[in-house]
C-alpha cells in the first residue's frame, strides 16, 4: 500500500532492522525499571511498534501494519530475548545501540512520511505523522514506564528535530516526484547523521527565556 | 461534514481561539517542568488538539481534523511562540488564561457533541464524546507531562461537569431539533459560565466517603 | 458481528459483569489516590472499556462497543456509585474482587480473540488482541493515575500470562473450527484458574538475569 521507496525486500529488511533497534531501547528501560519479563515484552512491542501504530490507525490504515506482517510483531520478540539474557553486553555497545536507534530514526521519518501522503494526506500532516512514526514509540514506552518523555526533556540532545528534518526532506522529495530509493535513503541518512551529530557534539534545543534572571538555565 | 452550528467562518474561528487557548495551557505547563521549545510545541499540539483526536478516531472521522484543517496544526505553534517568549507575561494574566479555557471548554463540548451525533451515535454515547473532546486533550497533557490529571483531582474546580452539561444541553438541543447558531452559543456560554463560577468559588466535587473517620478531608 | 461464542443474553450478561469488577478495580484505585467522585467514574470507565475500545480501534469496529451498547457505559457508573460509598466494604473483600477480576480477564481475552478474528485478523494478532483486550484497561487505568502500570512490575504475580494462555487456546479452538459455548467456557475458565492460582501462590515472572551479582532478586 505504500509508495514503494525501497524494493520490497529492502524495505522489509530496513523496516525490521529498526523495529529491533528501537524495541531494544524499550527493552533496555524495561531492565532498568525493574520489571519481569513480560514487562520487558511489552516494552519492547510497545516502543517498536507504537509509533506506526498510531500513525495507521490515524491515516485509517485498520490494521495497522503491526497486525499483519508477522515479522512486526515477532522481531521485538527476539530483541527481548537479547536483552533478557545479554542486557549487560547490550547495554555496554550504548554507542552502537545510540547509533541503530538514530538509523531508526531516519529510516522511519521517511517511510512514515511517505505512507501517510499514499493514504491522502496533505504535505505538512504527512511531515507530522512521518515525525510521529519515528517518535511515538519512543513516548510511549517513556509513559508506561513513568518517566517523563525523551522527547520532552531539555537535557537531552536533539531527536525531533533530525526527525523534523528527515520528514520534511521526504515530503519535498515526494513534492517533486523525486522520491525512490537512491533519495529516499539520502533523506533517511540525512536525518541519521544529524542525529548522530546531536548525540556527539551534545546539541540541545533552547528553552523559553528567563527574563531578569540570571540563573536561567539553572532551575 | 458536521452539522453546521455555526456559519462556517464563525465555526473556524471559534475552533481556532479555542485551539489557540488549550495550546498556551499545555505550553504554560511545558515551561513549567522545564521542557525545552520542541517539548512546549509538542505539549501545546498534544493539548490544543489531542481531544478532538480522539473523539475522530472513536467515531470513525479519518484522518481526524487536525490532520485536514492546516490551521488546527499551525495554531497551537503559534502557541507556542507566544509562550516561549512571553511567559511570563502569559502566566501573569493566568485568569485569562482561564477564562478562555473555559470558553474553549464550552465551545468544545457543543461542537464535540454535535459532530459525533452526525456520525451517528446515540445520545448517551454523543454527550460522553463531546466531553472527551472538550477535557482529552488535558488529560493527555498532563499524562506527558507526568502530572496526576488535573481533571482527576478533588483540590482542583469543577471541570468534568460543566463540560457534561453543555454536551447535555447540545443533546438535548438536537433531540428537539433546535441546535442552531444561537442555542448552541447559549449552550456554549452555560457550560463556560458554569465553568468560571467553579473557578470563582472554587467548587469542588465530593470524593468518596470515610466514615468514622473525623480526618476524612485531610489524607 | 461478533462470531456468537455464548447466546446474545449469555454474552451480554457475562460482558456486563466482567466490566462491573473492571470498573470497580478502577474505582477503588481512585479512591486509594483520592480523586473525588467524577475522577473515580473516569477511572472506572476508562478502566472496564480501555482494552476492548483500543481492540476495537485497531480492528476497526467503529464506533467501538463501548459508544453503541449502552449497558457497557453506564455499567461503570454503576460501580462507581457502589465503590463511593461502600469501598471499605468493596476492599475488605478484595479476595473476591480479585476473583471476579481474573473471571474478567479470562472472559475478555477469549471475546477479544474472537472478535479480533472476526474482523480478519491472523492468528498470532487475534491473539495479541486478545490480551490486549484482557489487560489494556488496568494499563490506561494505572498511567492515569500515576502508577507503573501494575502489568509491567515483577512484584505482582502473573496477570498477562494467564490471558495469553487463554487468547491462545481460543485462537486453537477457531482453528479447529471448534470454538462455541462450551469450549469458549472452558478457555475463559482455564485462563481464570490460571490467574486464581498464580494469586494463590503468587506466581511471579523473571526478572532479567544479573549475572556476577549475588544479589540479583533485591535491587
Amino acid at each position: 500500500m505504500t509508495s514503494q521507496i525501497f524494493s520490497p525486500g529492502v524495505e522489509q529488511v530496513l523496516d525490521l532492522a529498526g523495529i529491533f533497534v528501537f524495541a531494544l531501547s524499550g527493552g533496555l528501560l524495561a531492565i532498568r525499571k525493574n520489571f519481569d519479563v513480560f514487562g520487558i515484552a511489552v516494552l519492547a512491542e510497545a516502543t517498536a511498534l507504537g509509533g506506526g501504530v498510531l500513525r495507521d490507525v490515524l491515516i485509517g490504515a485498520i490494521p495497522p501494519a503491526a497486525f499483519t506482517n508477522l515479522g512486526y510483531f515477532l522481531t521485538p520478540l527476539v530483541a527481548t530475548a537479547v536483552v533478557f539474557f545479554l542486557h549487560p553486553e547490550v547495554a555496554r555497545i550504548n554507542r552502537t545501540v545510540q547509533a541503530l536507534d538514530a538509523l531508526g530514526l531516519g529510516l522511519f521519518c521517511v517511510t512514515g512520511t511517505a505512507k501517510a501522503h499514499d493514504y491522502g494526506l496533505a504535505v505538512i500532516p504527512s511531515i507530522a505523522l512521518g515525525m510521529l512514526t519515528a517518535v511515538g514509540g519512543g513516548v510511549i514506552r517513556d509513559v508506561l514506564a513513568m518517566e517523563t518523555p525523551s522527547l520532552l526533556r531539555w537535557d537531552r540532545s536533539l531527536y525531533a528535530v533530525p526527525a523534523l528534518v528527515g520528514a520534511t526532506l521526504t515530503a519535498i522529495l515526494i513534492a517533486v516526484n523525486g522520491l525512490g530509493a537512491v533519495t529516499g535513503s539520502a533523506a533517511a541518512l540525512f536525518a541519521f547523521g544529524f542525529r548522530m551529530l546531536a548525540i556527539h557534539y551534545n546539541w540541545q534545543a533552547p528553552r523559553a527565556w528567563h527574563r531578569g534572571s540570571s540563573n536561567a538555565g539553572e532551575h
